[in-house]
């Protein structure tokens, strides 16, 4: 919780007005499930696609229609995805201390691709915006295919300030 | 804990009963590890695959030889498993508050399917067993291949009553 | 915390010196993440790779270039892997009190291969390291490509000792 009488020395959502970074609508679900949801101190989070308005960013696989770049700018979209689920579910960004674990899922066919940079993508948003000293561990990992065709898929928990 | 004292006001157990659903025989495992697991108030569970007695209830690859419908019953399969390995373990399911992470693998192949649909057959059956205010965050990837062949391979954590 | 007065009845590094087991150098990164991360008393890894000094041990796709034995080598590698990043976070393995979710990601193609024989290359260790009682939950899933083009990734979070 957020005490009224103690400001915070700087908002994240300040922070990302700083950096450019304007949030996405937040994601809604396509099943029976929630975009996130929180236990004890854990915010965890449904897959975040690179998504925008319910529609994919990017449809292919990184190595044949998509290549590095696009991967990472689709990486970076699905991370303000999760970004902006979690304003959804907590009301402010503030009381989240960092992300705990991302998990990188992407589409590869065709010409091997550097993996690890195309998750910088959104490893780098994280950091720029919980700072360097609040990385996450994380796991990248090539599958046959994702939900409407997307080349990124993102799994997150955060955690929360106490 | 169930008190003795306090009786639910209604059992999850009568519930399966109202929805005709007869739990499987708990799965059992292929490898050196454990079906479940508590830590704190979490239960983690194996990878839950459609297997009935110690058998693969589907085999092949969504979009190739098996279809949506039949993505979607080996889904829910999996997701009676996962409630049979809880009782296992728990001795009750009465102890458990709700999912709280459904990941869903899934073996694609051929022509594209409807991913989040196949999912969709774990997560109704949660949302039934557990209500709609107590679904989970949920992934769906498409994955090369899955142990024994099958189709779904279910990655689930519960919360536990305090 | 260990207390200095309380030795451990045995402790993992001399149980590892008696398995004839010496741990690698500990893994780093190759992104803008952390290999190992504290939450309450869960450590989070990052996805293991078997890597030796930064580059692969094994490159290829168990089934096609690699084969069973090749690749339960390159899960237990991973898993030695773990053991380190673990000590290098900890300071001592003997903090640690099991593996609680252990997550065989590896890469399948050609042949279909006995995946759960593979994923036990690394549970074989754990269960040899921290007792036939701490087994894990695991999940065993084929996918199409990993980072560095090696064959296996492990998920992995121990718990640890109060």
């Amino acid at each position: 919780m957020v005490s009224p009488r103690a400001p915070e020395p700087r908002s994240i959502e300040s922070l990302l007005e700083d950096l450019g970074i304007q949030l996405p609508t937040a994601p809604t679900p396509f099943g029976s499930y929630v975009e996130a949801l929180q236990v004890g101190s854990l915010l965890y989070l449904s897959g975040m696609l690179p998504v925008v308005d319910h529609k994919p960013a990017y449809v292919g696989a990184l190595g044949l229609e998509l290549d590095l770049d696009a991967g990472r700018d689709a990486a970076r979209i699905a991370a303000l995805g999760a970004l902006a689920a979690a304003k959804d579910f907590l009301g402010t960004l503030n009381r989240i201390k960092r992300v705990v674990r991302l998990g990188v899922f992407m589409v590869t066919s065709g010409s091997p691709i550097n993996q690890p940079a195309v998750a910088d993508g959104a490893s780098d948003l994280f950091r720029d915006v919980f700072g360097a000293e609040n990385v996450a561990v994380r796991s990248v990992i090539g599958v046959a295919s994702l939900p409407l065709g997307v080349p990124i898929e993102l799994e997150i928990i955060f955690e929360l300030k106490e």
